[in-house]
């Protein structure tokens, strides 16, 4: 019995009506589920998307927005399996679900996590320092970031029903970007499921996350300028989408992650018996067979230093023949079945095109053994290991993705050569390097970066703790150039900031304080009645100063510090050891009596609303200060963050002076401070 | 006489050939020079780059790159005499070769000492923080910047010659990529005279530059996903340079500046008599002006309150009525010729376009006194303003870009719909906004922002320091969304970085640290016999540390120095008090006095390479130090940074730990130290 997947559209189930797309078991290609847009009106999806979705989300801080994701990975999290279940079909084994499923709530939680704590508890992000723009200091400049007005517009790869869908969506919800989100038609039934809760939730606000299950029609004509197209899939339709006239002319942003030809590197160094060439067999085994090699991360291309390509051959083929091909819903399966039919015929067709310059050195494309399935009927493929034996000649090789438990060997004769293989690939998503020998991994390294957005450095000492060649992980980037798509999926905030514009602020002082909502010199700094000490958080307002009075550093105040503290370095000590060093003039004060002192001038005794002086940051001594010299100090509310109901941190711009008015220290001071009392 | 202009390919002049064109002269016609690029082989090109420009540049550190620039930038700044002679063809006045001769040179200053500054002393860039990926710490990753080993592109807009090719080529040769250049044929031969001087001067690495005169033929073909392809003109080539099938194909890296309506809004508070609605006036015909108007960044559209429209109205007129139209290289002219006929035509085509919707209200574009100068020959146009009374229901005056002395007035309601106005440019690259209003300023930003590149706030506070509204900052964006491209040109770094690629590099601390050079938890620390303080700076290594002994803290320490520095903070004096304060457990010492101590215990006081403690970061107290508890601390070489060659800053890893081994204090500590007598 198959399912007609509704789409979900302006916050309403719609079922499909004609033309339904059968989508097949991977198992044994019965029909799993029936599918089709057709008739949706892609142009008010956008509409609604921008009208409904974008503005609610714009009204909730980063913080909040967070707190949505970590309220659906929370939701998600309790409701796995009816997914693992439905996943089965699509010949996801456990291990498989492990990635995809479990794997995309935690991107919810990782998003969730550093919106929490990497952005602030507003709506715009500053970025950067303030620019001064004018020697006067009366013209600066911020760079913010604030949400697009538009939508973001997600179109994923088979593979990754959840993990795809869920990756896109943590960083555009974050942003402030309402989503709509097309999965590929092979592996809908899963997304919509996973879309099916979300939307039950009751979690995210309307308008925010809209599904098209089928063909996304004429959606891209509506895209302008303020809207984000985001592609996983092959390079032809990557092309596709990239130059359609609407994205092209209106300068759509543009995220691809397409074709890759992965490769991992065996060290000289990695010989039979070290631990590195141990994890270099397990990892390339792996990431042949995790997803059946459906994985755009998966290793492709193997590099072995000639004089290990016939042991490194030796321990691969002896691992492969451990793998059990077979229905993922089985014990004892390690791989399941390609996606379908028309897959597994396209990775045979590629197996074909690499085999031109390749043997097969282990498996078979056309045979293999199953437990509990019929090759006939189900999308079985065992693995497939090729060797090409003149890699600098070859170019499928280097160039023809089997997107399958597929990889070829090639053997390298010095790490020059290594580097220039891999960058036949001509940009890919990541690379691997097994390696314990830093000269070795220090030109890899150097070598091959250029052409990828991830290289994993694997040896004995990370091992254990390493999430492996084929995870992309939220905090680092994941995309590569070239071939993989020139684009950077995820990388912590980067992700967030596909879905904001950047924008150069210029104006005086007072108005980009008031703008970034951070004191900057130049900027209103009131001085009132009481200190500032004296009022709670909520009461304190960015720019409010207080101005201690002076006090004399005396030599004694320098020597009693130095044998208090037992810093008797000589600067403070012996004048004319002093006078010798390029910085000082004779004896000077300690820069940590300088501030004690400060902070002496500075504090307000009694209790209060201030709670703890928790850290300083940027502390620059700029002048020294020499006995008899006076030191007075400006003390500006910089910035407020608050954090909890109770009490929030106070960011204050510290400036400390000598008689003549000349700055000798300026820090950040942060304390905690309680929060007005409700 | 006309001048043939030779291309510069593999570092030899070539002159062109066959198929000459004629570039004729702004002011009266006559041909200045002739160019062909026919027979050019760019496939060559683009591998010499590659292969003899891209590893010169490679070789060097990002503070010899800066260097060159700075030489260069000071070597076109003594010869800049003939180029404004030549650029008066052009149509270019003495103001105008300020804003491009001198701009251009001052972007060459200006990411001279950004590299210097913001750059390291290395060949890439770490960025942002180490990523902790495992739990157990032994599984980080960090993201580095290296050079791309491709070449970068140039294709250039006429208004431009020097500033355009300066400013792409700064943060090119910054990143490591060797650059091919090609200027729009009417202004080419002001940049092939500058080029000349370049090539002249002998500073730049062999390969590093190479320009095109002429058309760049198959160019385009040979570019891969290592390139960067930089565009500066009209939307409709930026597409088919993005759409050409090698640039999709390979992703090569594609930057656009294209058409922008730009905005100057006045605000409802700037009436007449404020110094805000004079500013505004001024900006406004300023910006009509220079260049004649073409420019990029250009006002194109002012929006006025609907109350003050008439005196805006007014206001402009007579502004507009005192400038001087004619040859600029006469005294008192204002404004010179548009670059040529063909473009007046282009102009006068576009105004009656916008003319359908809005009507004339200052200039001709057929008419205009000219100073020295025939309308019939040279191509002058004087000032053009337009006003359109609909400006919600109008199309043209908010997509057609008459890229001349043109601009079109149009009053608004309230902010609301200013900013709807303004974004009905579809994005820019940047917009005006005079206010003194707070609200007004605050609600204009936010609601432009996310459409645009950058946004000026002019107020009698900036005024007289502000670079106005058409001048990018190399430190700031420079490029807008949507019809404006989607890229950001410039803005410090960022431009350097897209000639390179961020790759995350995952691994153990240990291989982290040596990658990123800077100590990392987990990391080898070794202790060596020697205090380090005691090595001079080139002997120190990444890593190096020192454990000091134990020293307890009493509280006759406590009170004495709270004594001693007045910090009489209740926390450290009463008992009862900091035992009703969340973060303490009773009195405890001050953050200060643990410092002080800890410097007490690493100093070493004797004379020797350690010169001075500089400054501190990111020091955070995690853990209250209570009487009679220990501390001790260890010190661990983080980061060294040798700006000088008589001593260099070394940043040290602190932490601060109690007798139970918790931190109880973390923080960067920074000294100078002198390097090794050589």
């Amino acid at each position: 019995m198959s399912i007609l997947l509704d789409s979900y559209v302006k916050d309403r189930w719609i079922a499909p009506s004609t033309r339904l797309v059968d989508i097949p078991s991977a198992i044994d290609g019965h029909t799993v589920a029936r599918i089709s847009s057709l008739g949706l009106d892609f142009g008010e999806m956008v509409h609604h998307a921008r009208t409904v979705g974008g503005p609610a989300l714009r009204a909730l801080t980063f913080h909040q927005r967070a707190d949505l994701l970590r309220a659906l990975a929370e939701y998600l999290n309790a409701r796995k399996e009816p997914l693992y279940a439905l996943a089965a079909d699509t010949g996801a084994t456990k291990r498989d679900n492990a990635i995809d499923i479990d794997g995309g709530i935690g991107t919810l939680f990782a998003y969730a996590s550093r919106g929490r704590r990497e952005l602030p508890s507003e709506r715009f992000v500053v970025e950067g320092p303030t620019e001064s723009l004018s020697k006067g200091g009366n013209f600066v400049g911020a760079h913010v970031l604030t949400a697009l007005r538009g939508v973001a517009v997600h179109i994923n790869a088979f593979n990754f029903p959840c993990w795809g869908t869920l990756e896109k969506l943590a960083p555009a919800l974050l942003a402030g970007l309402p989503v709509i989100t097309k999965p590929a038609t092979q592996t809908t039934y899963v997304t919509q499921a996973m879309v099916r809760s979300i939307i039950e939730s009751g979690i995210l606000p309307p308008g925010t996350l809209q599904l098209i299950c089928g063909s996304p029609g004429d959606l891209l004509d509506h895209l302008g300028g303020q809207d984000v197209l985001s592609f996983t899939g092959s390079l032809e339709t990557s092309e596709k989408l990239r130059n359609h006239p609407a994205v092209s002319r209106n300068a759509v942003r543009f995220i691809a992650e397409r074709d890759s030809l992965n490769a991992a590197v065996l060290g000289p160094d990695a010989a039979f018996g070290t631990p590195e060439f141990d994890l270099f067999v397990k990892e390339v085994v792996r990431e042949m067979t995790v997803k059946a090699g459906q994985k755009c991360t998966a290793i492709r291309r193997i590099l072995v230093p000639r004089a290990l390509e016939g042991a490194a051959l030796d321990a691969l083929q002896t691992q492969l023949s451990t793998v059990t091909l077979g229905d993922p819903r089985l014990d004892g399966v390690h791989m399941g079945p390609l996606v379908g039919l028309t897959q597994r015929d396209a990775v045979r067709k590629r197996i074909a095109e690499i085999a031109r310059e390749a043997e097969v050195v282990y498996g078979d494309p056309e045979k293999a053994d199953v437990l509990g399935g019929d090759i006939r009927v189900g999308a079985f493929m065992g693995p497939v290991l090729l060797r090409c034996g003149r890699p600098r000649e070859a170019r499928h090789v280097h160039a023809t993705e089997a997107f399958g438990p597929v990889a070829t060997v090639m053997p390298y004769d010095d790490l020059d050569e290594a580097v220039s293989l891999v960058a036949k690939g001509e940009g890919s998503l990541v690379a691997s390097v097994f390696t314990y020998d830093e000269a070795s991994a220090d030109a890899l390294i150097s070598g091959i970066a250029p052409f990828h957005g991830r290289v994993l450095v694997l040896d004995r000492d990370c091992a254990k703790e390493s999430t492996g060649h084929g995870s992309p992980l939220p905090g680092l980037v994941h995309g590569g150039p070239g071939r993989a798509g020139g684009s950077e999926e995820l990388g912590g905030l980067r992700a967030v900031y596909h879905g904001m514009q950047r924008t150069a602020v210029q104006g005086s002082p007072r108005r980009i304080a008031a703008l970034t909502r951070a004191w900057i010199k130049g900027a209103p700094a009131p001085v009132s009645m009481s200190h500032p000490f004296t009022r709670d958080y909520d009461a304190l307002a960015v720019g409010d100063t207080v101005w201690t009075h002076a006090r004399t550093i005396t030599l004694e105040d320098i020597e009693h510090f130095a044998q208090f503290t037992g810093d008797t370095f000589y600067a403070h000590m012996d004048e004319e050891a002093a006078k010798a060093n390029p910085f000082f003039p004779g004896r000077v004060a300690h820069g940590y009596l300088v501030l004690s002192f400060a902070a002496g001038l500075f504090v307000d005794p009694a209790p209060g609303p201030l709670l703890a002086n928790i850290g300083l940051d940027n502390l620059r001594f700029l002048k020294p200060v020499c006995p008899g010299e006076e030191i007075r100090v400006r003390l500006t509310v910089k910035q407020k963050q608050a954090r909890k109901s109770e009490y929030g941190e106070v960011r204050w711009d510290a400036e400390v002076f000598n008689q003549q008015d000349e700055t000798v220290a300026r820090y950040d001071l942060l304390t905690m401070s309680a929060r007005r009392r409700t």
